[in-house]
């Protein structure tokens, strides 16, 4: 088996689509071309991080075969096609299983593509296989491992998303989150996470967990990678209805450079070491150093009543959930007990505890500080903070805390992941956080972070 | 077989749920010989109607005989505890298949239980078999016929579950509407439709046409039995995230008396012939003889300015459900391109042709609508019009006109359809509604409606 890979928080040698479709263009490269390099990551380290549920070499092969020859008549079908995308395991795809990571669904096939898949599929895009979730993306951890620490979780639930990219397996993965599954597993991995405005990518055939939080995004090893793809999901799929989808140009927005950013500690703040809050402030001193002002809840009033707002909201989100995850668990706790994992059974069981006026009650202080959030606009630009409490903990078993993310999934505003922060040679992720609905501002703001945090 | 049956406004004979139940619990009658007059309907009507797409009477069978035996130890497990209720074949039952009544889902199993009708089953409930929908709830019609001419149309989509109560196959029958398919079939077959608010029964596992409007409900020989399964359905699965679902006693609500109505013409009534009028006007003469003021367009400006506002919804409602249709049905139409009746595969390709600004403005549109009506809770108690333009239609291959059921849909407001009119010897439904998550006020509204309009 190969060694763990060397992290390193300014260069990456990650394949990035956005940068190879040009040359898809004038013909110095092609998509069966940049397959096989992925197949050739995949090849030598799968064995190791075992980052997939499934996968086929011949059924991205033959799609790559195609999409190379609308690039040679000139007559590509899209700005992603070619572009090999991996699929998290709760996601529907036509010609593959879908599993869950659960004994339930073993080897079940589907039959049709979720509409995400469906949407890249008409784009041209590659489906390179379905990589490891934990069980339904809430309980039992699957068997993959860090790319950069065989030891440590890569995160989950989106876990064999995250650590596929972050080896080089794929340019960019499909993930969900519900509480933090798509920014944690980035982080963890060194690698770029989307969480776009909640139903901003069209939720349909993706197994559900809790309606009002699951949230579909991307985890790509560039924020080009991670913006284009989502954008062109949301072209052709639209949002979960009622949103009519993530809106902005095709290709990732230019910089933006903020004029003022709030600072945010968070529940999560007591979980993290010094090393990792020193690495957190280099990085905020790096944009402070271009003028930008930073407000946190020492200095600003506002800030501190935002904070207040975001204690104990991991209370909130699980009430939501629990509620939420009545069907099909309910269903699927009756009909297949042996099949659930003592963590999954425990969880669906507590669902029943939650009534209509808990819920009830959870929604309007998810809807309050939905309120709070917007009312920021005013004030800044966005939000910057740790996207974890410190790199990923040693173990397979759990996927870490999800306490630097969980708040923003309640919000439905979009945060993205940019992997500009190291603790003792390990990844850790710098989370810029934006406005809901306004991704496209937030896709500018993350370029420019990456760019002013990234030497 | 058998002659059709005739339809009386004043008096049925169907078989009634909350009637019998009092009897389970005294030993009077049991939950297994209610079902076998249940079967003993479908025996002598079901070769001639073709109400159910699959149907096995072991099954409900061997749940009734368990219900027996709960109510002999004085232990049913819900107040619908030994109810038979008929399941619209879009609804996932992990026991029978669900076939939508297309060729692409012929024999199909899902392996478990829509949310709702895992409630049933949670609760006790007798799960008969699964009724005829047109092809997805959207297009081909199936083989059902109407039970009082079997040379015309039951409505659809909810096709079969409207015919099998009507014949007094079932008491009750889950159906959804996405235009008008719940009380339009209920109202063609002169037995009681209830759609309540949208979101307010839980749509898991019910397979997608159009999430903006899809609503499950429920067609019932009785008021009574409709509001008491929907209630129960959300006791169990709660509302369609993040709605909690529907409020108000678990028994069908007291009478209430309305101080004032609005008599609504919409866009409808010029399909209607003067028979048909006739029949309206004389069952609201009834309400007004009861001291009920009813307003309508010619003397309060209020309800002009509603009547302008739902002109023309139909373009609005179909703009929204086309661009919600593309998935999964864009996902068909590419897999499976010759499995699709030649008017489904029409309607899926005419969604590629609505952008989501086109698809914003609806949404907008139908905002504005539903303020609209909710400004008018301060004039009235809610409104009465037809639930059709007339009786159904001649001839199986179209389901009649959606244009008294379409607006209300928009509007997301509960509506009930009493069977209490009758033109030519055909019902035609008297349709009342209401306002949005009032669900129970419309209840006890419909019930007292139904009293005074009765006789």
């Amino acid at each position: 088996m190969r060694s763990p890979l060397t992290f390193d928080p300014v260069r990456n040698d990650l394949p990035c689509f956005a940068n190879a479709a040009p040359r898809f263009r004038d013909g110095s490269d092609t998509p069966r071309a940049f397959l096989e390099r992925c197949l050739e990551r995949i090849a030598a380290h799968e064995a190791a991080i075992r980052a997939f549920a499934w996968f086929d070499p011949a059924l991205p092969r033959a799609a790559a075969d195609a999409a190379t020859e609308r690039y040679r008549q000139g007559r590509p079908l899209s700005p992603v096609d070619g572009c090999p995308v991996a699929v998290k395991d709760i996601i529907e795809t036509a010609d593959m299983p879908t599993q869950m990571n659960s004994r339930i669904f073993k080897d079940w096939r589907s039959g049709r593509d979720a509409a995400c898949v469906h949407a890249l599929r008409e784009s041209g895009a590659v489906i390179l296989g379905k990589t490891v979730t934990t069980e339904f993306a809430m309980a039992a951890p699957g068997p993959t491992c860090n790319p950069f620490d065989h030891a440590r979780t890569p995160g989950g639930s989106s876990s064999g998303s995250a650590a596929a990219v972050a080896a080089g397996m794929a340019p960019v993965a499909l993930g969900t989150q519900t509480a933090g599954s798509i920014v944690r597993p980035a982080a963890y991995c060194g690698v770029y996470g989307f969480k776009p405005s909640h139903a901003a990518l069209n939720i349909g055939g993706i197994h559900p967990l809790s309606n009002s939080h699951d949230t579909l995004g991307t985890i790509a090893g560039s924020l080009a990678d991670a913006w284009l793809v989502a954008r062109q999901i949301a072209a052709v799929a639209g949002g979960t209805p009622p949103h009519a989808g993530l809106r902005g140009p095709v290709d990732l927005p230019p910089d933006r450079a903020p004029k003022c950013l709030i600072r945010l500690e968070t529940d999560g703040w007591k979980e993290t070491d010094a090393p990792t809050r020193a690495a957190l402030e280099a990085a905020i001193e790096k944009i402070a150093g271009r003028g930008v002002r930073i407000l946190d809840r020492r200095g600003t009033p506002e800030v501190e009543r935002l904070e207040s707002a975001l204690q104990g909201v991991a209370e909130t989100a699980r009430i939501v959930s629990s509620f939420e995850r009545r069907w099909p668990y309910l269903d699927y706790a009756r009909r297949h007990p042996e099949k659930l994992s003592p963590e999954a059974a425990e969880r669906v069981e507590a669902s029943r505890r939650i009534g209509a006026d808990a819920y009830c009650q959870a929604l309007e202080k998810q809807e309050s500080l939905r309120r709070l959030v917007a009312d920021m606009a005013g004030l800044a630009d966005g939000f910057v903070t740790l996207t974890a409490s410190g790199p990923a903990p040693v173990g397979l078993e759990h996927t870490g805390s999800r306490s630097f993310q969980i708040f923003w999934t309640l919000t439905a505003a979009p945060c993205v992941t940019v992997p500009r922060l190291a603790v003792s040679g390990l990844p850790v992720g710098l989370q810029i956080l934006g406005y809901r609905d306004r991704d496209a501002d937030l896709a500018g703001l993350a370029g420019w972070v990456d760019r002013v945090t990234g030497h």
